[in-house]
């Protein structure tokens, strides 16, 4: 089997939305296990995270997507106490050659979304992990486009979405994105059980415009 | 006088109406010059952009504004030649403290047009140039905003616009982001006149959500 | 009187001696006042900075430097802790206009301490600031270099030092490192001065190689 | 078998020792063609690379590692002229899910050389490619490190190296830098491997401070 965390940090329920579609995506592919991780602020003291429980999957899994909401331009607080708990696996070159990919949303149709998953990339390389983004073509960007299009916003190096500043979780981010976190999530898990099983898949392109 | 340059590389003609506007937004205020430069493929022989009165006319800036289309994820390979020209100015420190300012445009909504405005704020930073970005709050970012908001891409580090593939530049970008550049180019003159005049301003502040 | 404010995290009291030497270098010039202000773990309860001495000192400050450590690659949870809770200024858009300017310190000498001066660039473009950098030309990158020389890891978004991991803060980051920042403390005295007061200063150009 | 294509700009050779260092360490590998490709500025007319041979190279190839010298600030305009005939294999998803990865020199220690690899990547991520990075530890960075570690610099999310502005290609950049970028060019190999053939490969492992 192989196994995949998805790590994140929600407040409004936003970003937990997009990780239950891109752990969805990817449990549905044969032989994988998708399990949801979230960085919870009660395990959070005087500044540093810790939770055995946690580390222990980490250890187990063959790929970890982390997940932010991008506050005030990059990864939040919460999501970054536990980067910097990651100093030990990585002092241990403990996640080397495992697969990371990242996903953030913001209320902006752009915003500084790009930026957090600029620092998660980065983060990823110094752990040596081996980095996947968003497979998918531009949509919404023609005539004949419209939110509803998957990879609506032209994201690739990890997932976004984009929700309302005053949406509930129940309807934003819309479908659209949670299609594209999905059909992300089913893209980490072909390429992480390639690595890690040795299982080949066929490339799966879509015809962009 | 203080004189703003709004340099920039165009193709299907979205991003010269994005300069047009800055341009525009920066010439009305009193006691600046606005002038548009376009970089030119002409001007690059051999790999190497030239042009002695395009030098002259930025020796003699006060704030040199750039723009690019983001193509593949950053700057194009055309203001990225003017770029390294700069090389010249810059070992002569010959723009230190002049206003620097961005903007970009693309198909995409997000797309990765924040990398591009990275790009040229990590230039300017070389150059020694101060960077003034856009200073309106977000739009389009609730259940009551709309396309025809200002700023309704969420943008700061510089000016952002969204064009569809198939749009005409009298079209597009929408007049949301014509706006929005205008205002943007607003922005620049009043910081450039009082660093160069020493000229007081009000800092002109939004109501955002 | 112009007020610069330098606020920084600190942990092993590298990037607090980049901090000191900026405010010194600010503090030298004619007509302002530099205050060093240190982002404290206990002002952080579940997650949520709060101080309103810091917060009232922050609205009457002219130019604000930020500064952290680089730890995985971006900014300390710390400090990202306390840029979170300046969404409040930012929605009321309170720091418009002010100055902004940022400082790093980590062990490697290059490491990923760009990606952390991006964060800030990133941070105070959103909160509608103007950005200054160091202006001056790169050291250390040439066969007559050396690790004493001005702006020797060749930085310009913002100050970088570089720290021996096992160095004491007493020795480490190292004189050149020091000047640099005190330089650079100068640079945004100059140019906060000249936005605040009107006052008039000449740019500074060093020979570069 | 595998092939790795090393793409790569270079104006004084220094980013040419790299590429030779990096496809050394790649083809060294059992299983592994590494071949060299230049990008060469008589293969851009008014602004547009094209090299049908080179297409047809990179078409057949796993894994395809992108070099460019940092030159203010970014990727050189020659290698962007390159990056943007790529839009030609991304509207067909030629290259999804190759393996893709970066490296940069310049005569700073620092200087913007993760810029050049976030742009790097950032493109890489828009052509659907896997990213791998830097797997080592950092080096130079405690009172018994050296400019002779590997590693030197401290970089993950590609390779780095630094030549003196001065030093001749023979020379610069320094041994370490080379045996960095051929320890690189060996990790691409074993994880392109490992995609193309299913091949396993042990993780390898070194002890960091």
């Amino acid at each position: 089997m192989t196994t995949i965390s998805v790590v994140y940090v929600t407040n409004n329920g936003h970003t937990a939305v997009l990780a239950e579609a891109i752990a969805r995506g990817a449990g549905a592919v044969e032989g994988i296990t998708a399990q949801l991780i979230e960085i919870a602020q009660h395990d959070i003291k005087d500044g540093r995270w810790s939770n055995e429980h946690i580390e222990s999957l980490l250890q187990q899994s063959d790929a970890i997507i982390l997940g932010s909401p991008t506050y005030m331009g990059m990864v939040s607080a919460r999501l970054k106490a536990f980067l910097e708990w990651a100093f030990n696996p990585w002092r241990a070159q403990a996640w080397k050659d495992k697969i990371a990919a990242g996903f953030t949303n913001s209320a902006s149709q752009s915003g500084d979304k790009l930026n957090t998953l600029i620092d998660l990339a980065v983060f990823a390389a110094q752990m040596g992990m081996i980095w996947v983004g968003v497979g998918d073509p531009p949509g919404n960007n023609w005539s004949g486009g419209s939110r509803d299009d998957v990879n609506r916003l032209g994201t690739w190096l990890g997932a976004m979405s984009q929700s309302n500043s005053d949406g509930p979780a129940a309807e934003e981010p819309p479908a659209s994105d949670r299609s594209t976190a999905e059909r992300f999530g089913r893209r980490v898990a072909l390429i992480a059980r390639r690595l890690t099983e040795g299982t080949p898949y066929e490339v799966e392109r879509q015809a962009g415009r």
